[in-house]
C-alpha cells in the first residue's frame, strides 16, 4: 500500500511508492526511448489497460474497451496510489501519514500513437479538456478526495514515459501544498484589497500588454510577471471562475481555442521542447471561490536552467517575461 | 541590471537575469561536457577570475590571486546579481521588484581539477565548510542583504556548468521562499509545543534509528521522514543552534565527519550520482532563534524521478526514506 506522509516542518505532503525489489542503481538517469515496440495506449491494445472510465467517440453500438475512441481514460496500470481501502490517518511521533488511497487515471489524448499534443486540430483537442472536467466532476463525488491534480508532461525530460500523447489525473486525499499555498496567498490578497487577485492580474495585464501571448474573448494567455523559466505561460479566463469543472462545452471550445495557439508559439519558438502543464483549481465540493481563479500553467523543461533551483526553490531566470512574450508573438 | 520580482500569489521571489541576445533556442537541452580546455578555477589562472574575497592555505609570503592556496573565494565572472547600487524598491501596479542587488560568489574547494568534493580528506574538506563560514559573517555586515544561500550543483544534471569542483554562496535581499517557509512551519509548531521541530525530529530519529545514516558526538545524518527522492538526507546538529556561522572550527571538524562519510555512502549506493546540497540556516542578523535549527539538505537528482514535479509542486517518491537508510548504512 502507497503512504502519504507529510513534512513536520512545511506541511508538505508526498507519496511513498515503494517499487519494490528495486536496487538503488535502478533510480539512475535513463536514456531517452525511442519509438517502435508495443503500446498499451494505441486502438486494439484496450484489453491491456485496466478497463476503461471514460471514452468519446464511439457510436452507440460499439463496446467499451474496443476501438472507436477520439479520447479514452483508463486507470493507470501502475498507480501512484490506490483507489480501495481507507484513508486510516495516524501519527508516528511527532510525524503525520496516512494509507495512499486516490485515483490515479491516464487521459489518452488520441488514437493515433504519433500525433503531437500541440498538433491537434482544436475540434479533437477539446475534447481533452472535456475529459478533464468530466472526471473531476466523478471523481468529486468520492468523499475521500479533497483535489485532483490534472497534468501533461510532454517529453522524457519532463517526465513522460511513454510516448503515445497523454495526460494523467490524481485525485488525492490532500491537498497539493503549491494549491494550498495559491489558495492562502489569494486569500490574503482578498482580505486586504476585496478583490481577487488573479482579476487584477488579467486587467493589469490586458491594460498594459506587455506580457500577453494571445487572447480571445473569453481567455487571456500571458508570461507571468514572475517566472520560474523562459516561456513559462498562464492562461486564464478573463472573467471570474474558481472552478474548472463548472465549465461549458462552448467556454472548453474557447479555452482549446487559445491553448491549442499558445503551445503552437512556444514549438515555434523551441521546436520539440520539453513541457508539463498543470491545471490549478478549487478543491472538491467547495462552494465558489471569491478569492480564488482557476487557470493552466505551462512549464517548459530546460534543463540548462533547472538545476540548484529544484532543491531551493529560488528561481534564477535568464529571460525577462516581456521579452518571451514578444518572441511567442513573433512566432507562426 | 538584473531585477528581482515577486509573483504576487505565493510571494515568491525569483531573480530575472537576462543575457542579453539570447535566441530561444539558446535554452534547449545541453549535452554534458567533457573535461579538457581551459579552466579559470586551476591554480595558475587566478588571475582570469575577479580578484578574490578569501583564500585559505597560502603561508605568509604568498600574495593574493596567486597559486599556494587550497579553497579559494571568487565573486562570480557572470553573477545573477550585481554588488554595486541601491534596492529601489518599487511597484508596478500590483506587482513588486527591485534591482537586483546581491554577491554571487564561487567557493573553489581544492586546487586540483580533476578531485571529486566527496572524495575529499576531511582536513581539506573543513575548509570548504569553514569557508561558507566566513563569507556569511563577512557578508552579514551588508544591511542590504538578508539572507546568504550557499549549495552546490554537482554534475551536469543537478546544474554544475563547470567540471572543477566548486559550490556557490548568493547573498539576496529577501529570503528564499522555501527558508521563509520553513521558519514559519517552525514558529507555528514552537507557539503549539514550546519546543524546537527539528529538536524534537533529531529525539525522535534518534530514538527510533528507522532512518539514521550515520552520527557522531555532534552531528545527525538522516533520511527524513517525507523525502522527495530517494535517498534524500538532511545533516542536523544534535545540540539545538539556528545559526550556521556561529560554529567553532572544531564543530565544522565534526560537521566534516558525517558529511563527507554520508556522501560517500552515497556515492557507493549510486557511483557518480548528481546531487544538490543547500544550507539552511537563520536569516542575517537575527538574533539566535529558539524555533529554528541550521542543516543541510542533500537532495540526489534522480531524472527518472523528477519531472511534474517540479511544476506542481507535489511529489511521487518511489523509495521509502527506511529502505533509503538502509542500503546507506550496508554502503561502504
Amino acid at each position: 500500500m502507497p503512504e502519504l506522509r507529510k513534512d513536520p516542518v512545511l506541511g508538505r505532503w508526498i507519496i511513498i511508492a515503494e517499487q519494490r525489489g528495486k536496487r538503488p542503481t535502478d533510480f539512475i538517469v535513463e536514456e531517452t526511448t525511442t519509438s517502435g515496440g508495443f503500446c498499451p495506449l494505441c486502438p486494439g491494445n484496450e484489453r491491456t489497460t485496466p478497463p476503461e472510465v471514460l471514452a468519446y467517440g464511439r457510436n452507440g453500438d460499439q463496446g467499451s474497451d474496443m476501438p472507436g475512441w477520439q479520447v479514452r481514460v483508463v486507470p493507470n496500470k501502475y498507480p501512484a496510489l490506490v483507489i480501495e481501502g481507507e484513508l486510516d490517518k495516524q501519527a508516528d511521533g511527532l510525524y503525520d501519514k496516512m494509507n495512499g488511497i486516490g485515483a490515479h487515471e491516464v487521459v489518452i489524448e488520441h488514437p493515433d500513437h504519433q500525433v503531437v499534443f500541440s498538433a491537434l486540430p482544436p475540434e479533437e483537442m477539446v475534447l481533452v479538456f472535456r475529459a478533464y472536467r468530466d472526471r473531476i466532476i466523478d471523481l468529486e463525488r468520492d468523499s475521500r478526495f479533497r483535489y485532483v491534480l490534472v497534468f501533461k508532461n510532454y517529453g522524457r525530460a519532463a517526465g513522460a514515459s511513454l510516448e503515445h500523447s497523454h495526460s494523467q489525473l490524481v485525485a488525492l486525499p490532500i491537498l497539493p501544498r503549491k494549491i494550498d499555498s495559491e489558495l492562502h496567498g489569494a486569500i490574503s490578497y482578498f482580505n486586504y484589497k476585496e478583490r481577487c487577485v488573479y482579476c487584477d492580474i488579467v486587467r493589469q495585464e490586458m491594460r498594459q500588454g506587455l506580457r500577453v501571448v494571445c487572447e480571445n474573448d473569453d481567455f487571456l494567455v500571458i508570461t507571468p510577471f514572475a517566472p520560474r523559466t523562459p516561456f513559462e505561460m498562464w492562461i486564464l479566463p478573463k472573467k471570474h471562475s474558481s472552478a474548472y469543472h463548472q465549465q461549458s462545452d462552448q467556454q472548453l471550445k474557447l479555452l482549446t481555442g487559445v491553448f491549442s495557439e499558445c503551445l503552437r508559439r512556444l514549438d515555434a519558438c523551441i521546436p520539440g521542447v520539453p513541457y508539463n502543464f498543470v491545471l490549478h483549481t478549487q478543491p472538491l465540493r467547495s462552494q465558489p471561490l471569491e478569492h480564488y481563479h482557476w487557470h493552466f500553467e505551462i512549464v517548459p523543461k530546460l534543463t540548462s536552467i533547472a538545476g540548484f533551483e529544484w532543491g531551493s526553490g529560488f528561481y534564477i531566470n535568464p529571460m525577462s517575461p516581456e521579452e518571451a512574450a514578444t518572441f511567442l508573438r513573433e512566432a507562426l
